[in-house]
């Protein structure tokens, strides 16, 4: 195999994660080692960075300051949620993505995203394969929802399943705390899959997490949800229950709209947005179960708590990126990263590769077997499943009293 | 001075906090260890533990697990929130007070809470001085509003400004990371005294923080608060906006209210109850100027986030329970402990006395002199007051990845 040289460009898409520098930082230190890189720019904000031709040169940047990236939450280069049109039907943006490849002799093309990502990962990849441009495109994955296809699990979402089970077990102890009966709804991120809610169910398993939890894969009713209530406050006189962001009934419709009209808006990729369901859910429970009711959202903190990311997710995370490099360099192409989980009783995990379309919008659900047979917690294969991605405290760089982010120059290619 | 000898009973009281258990493991393990002390005691949920005759005996405790308290969130005794009648008009809870005092031989007394558990612990004192029954009655600050009156700062206040401070650090790279324009409200806690928010300003000193900072102590204008936002917005493209849930208009109208009926309900102590805000407001701004908005509440968690507590707080608070006993043992009574900085240019602080009379029911307010002509940000005096009190992190023991809190046996006095 011939050695492929030329210029590496990484972009970052979708929504923030706790760990998503770590992968492009990742990528990026392996890049800049490379023989067969010529340069490593970093697109502003995704593919749209691209288009706009705002590519940042990251050879101008201190390797120090880079590799504060490890523990720096949210895209250090900017994202964006840009879905490309099919080029079969118009390819004006994918002959601009072209120019600008050529104008910079991109030969390593990396984008580090969820399931929308890997869609414009593999058009452009097919586009660039179709008009004889020799690009390397690996997908980098990256979602705290954990809902991608064809890997046992995904960067981010070891964090963000820490952060909801630390803190899910700080608000039962605060919940719990008075004598007088409570119900406390918390609501979580996770629009079609479970996984991110599930988190929940490891405080659970530590004695003090959520006595019910209801995810978007099990159809909701508002009946038994109260008659749930009702049972667990008439033993244990406080409450505490995790939903989804997510969670429909039997009919498809999002709970959400039983309170608002939130969900006839919907973001660029045709997802509804969601949200209000906690104080919604908690206030409906106090009108049939006279009690201190609360409503808690998690928000996006959730997404980017960096400051209690599991050390297993960022470690995982940028191995995801190095090894997405190295793939790259030994003439992979059109593939994804993905992470298997070794055999035996210890929990091990590496890389390896996908193919593209294989991943691309495709979203993967918690296993029903893992759920109980009432649909409103739990079984202990899921715990055995996240328990090893929770693991390990990071050392964060802190200055103050607070951690030291990486605030890189980001000079444009073509700048002085 | 003669030794007074008998047992001792400690009681936590208000909201919790993530340090409000290493106060109480100061106070506890001192009187484990005093000569003086025949008996060690807790209060099940405060003073209605007392009157209820619902002691936990911490003799039988493992001193192992009592330690664990240390870095443990959220009142392990239990709480409540119960005000006493003045007992000039009806003494029939002192004299329940009295009753079980006298049947466990309670000689000293610690109630660690605010402002109204000072209250509380002031009255009972005065009861039992004025019916000659000799107890040392000693009070344990506790809030995270940092509102009492006579010491620098209050237990749990370093570690509510450290969350904030940190998450509001990590909320800034989320909600800039796109480049579309954003108006991102967040809601921080704090009835009266905006010194919760003002920790927000901590985060904006660090260069990534809340460009505009509303607090309770300045009357809030919905108009300027909209050109406030359409100035950063017009200049910086994403605008961070931090508000106290306390925030007023000119004529001491919530602003809550301006939104919703909710200001009509009141805690027991007639303090209007709050919350909703941050949403409202973020809407209200989209209304005017048309950007990507989000409401975000911190609500709970910002008082029980022991996860990201400042160690400089949990050991100043260790420090006011033990000091508390010390001071009762030594013959004092009728006071509470307060903190006293000390001078220089470096921070040290140690403990002090106060009268009781002297802090209940008193709110101490941000000085005017702290907070911009504008009233919308802090200024250097409060970076320096408030900085050295989220100094140092935890090391919290940890079990499968997540915090491992002290799980006491809890035995009623009196049972087997």
């Amino acid at each position: 195999m011939s050695i492929l040289k030329g210029a590496c460009l990484i972009g970052q898409s979708g929504g923030p994660t706790a760990v998503i520098n770590a992968s492009a930082l990742g990528c990026i230190e392996a890049a800049l080692k490379s023989d067969a890189v010529t340069r490593v720019y970093g697109a502003a904000h995704g593919i749209k960075g691209v288009l706009d031709d705002r590519l940042y040169d990251l050879n101008l940047e201190d390797p120090k300051e880079l590799s504060l990236m490890m523990n720096t939450p949210s895209s250090v280069l900017g994202t964006c949620r840009y879905k490309l049109r099919d080029f079969l039907v118009d390819d004006t943006e994918y002959r601009r993505i072209l120019d600008i490849f050529e104008k910079y002799n991109i030969r390593y093309f990396f984008y580090n995203g969820g399931n929308d990502s890997m869609d414009t990962c593999s058009k452009i990849s097919s586009y660039l394969s179709q008009h004889d441009y020799e690009c390397r495109v690996i997908g980098i994955p990256k979602t705290i929802d954990n809902d991608l296809a064809c890997t046992d699990h995904s960067p981010g979402y070891g964090s963000a399943a820490k952060y909801i089970a630390t803190t899910c077990m700080e608000i039962y102890r605060d919940s719990t705390v008075y004598d007088t009966g409570s119900i406390t709804v918390i609501e979580i991120m996770g629009r079609n899959a479970g996984w991110l809610v599930a988190a929940s169910a490891i405080a659970t398993y530590k004695g003090i997490g959520p006595d019910l939890i209801y995810l978007p894969e099990i159809p909701f009713d508002m009946a038994d949800f109260i008659s749930d209530i009702a049972k667990v406050y008439e033993r244990k006189g406080d409450v505490l229950v995790a939903v989804s962001e997510g969670i429909k009934d039997k009919n498809g419709s999002y709970i959400t709209s039983y309170f608002t009209d939130d969900t006839k808006e919907t973001d660029v990729f045709g997802h509804a947005k969601l949200g209000g369901l906690a104080a919604n859910l908690a206030n409906y429970a106090n009108a049939k179960i006279n009690a201190k009711v609360k409503g808690i959202e998690f928000g996006l903190i959730q997404r980017c708590a960096a400051h209690v990311a599991s050390e297993t997710d960022v470690r995982e995370a940028y191995m995801a990126g190095a090894d997405a490099f190295k793939a790259a360099e030994a003439g992979e192409t059109d593939k994804m990263v993905a992470f298997e989980r070794g055999p035996g009783p210890g929990y091990s995990c590496h890389t390896t590769l996908i193919d593209l379309v294989e991943v691309a919008n495709v979203e993967k659900k918690l296993p029903r077997e893992w759920i109980n047979e009432a649909g409103n917690g739990l079984l202990q294969p899921f715990i055995d499943y996240a328990l090893p991605l929770i693991q390990g405290e990071c050392t964060i760089p802190m200055v103050d009293g607070l951690p030291r982010f990486a605030k890189l120059k980001k000079i444009y290619a073509g700048e002085k």
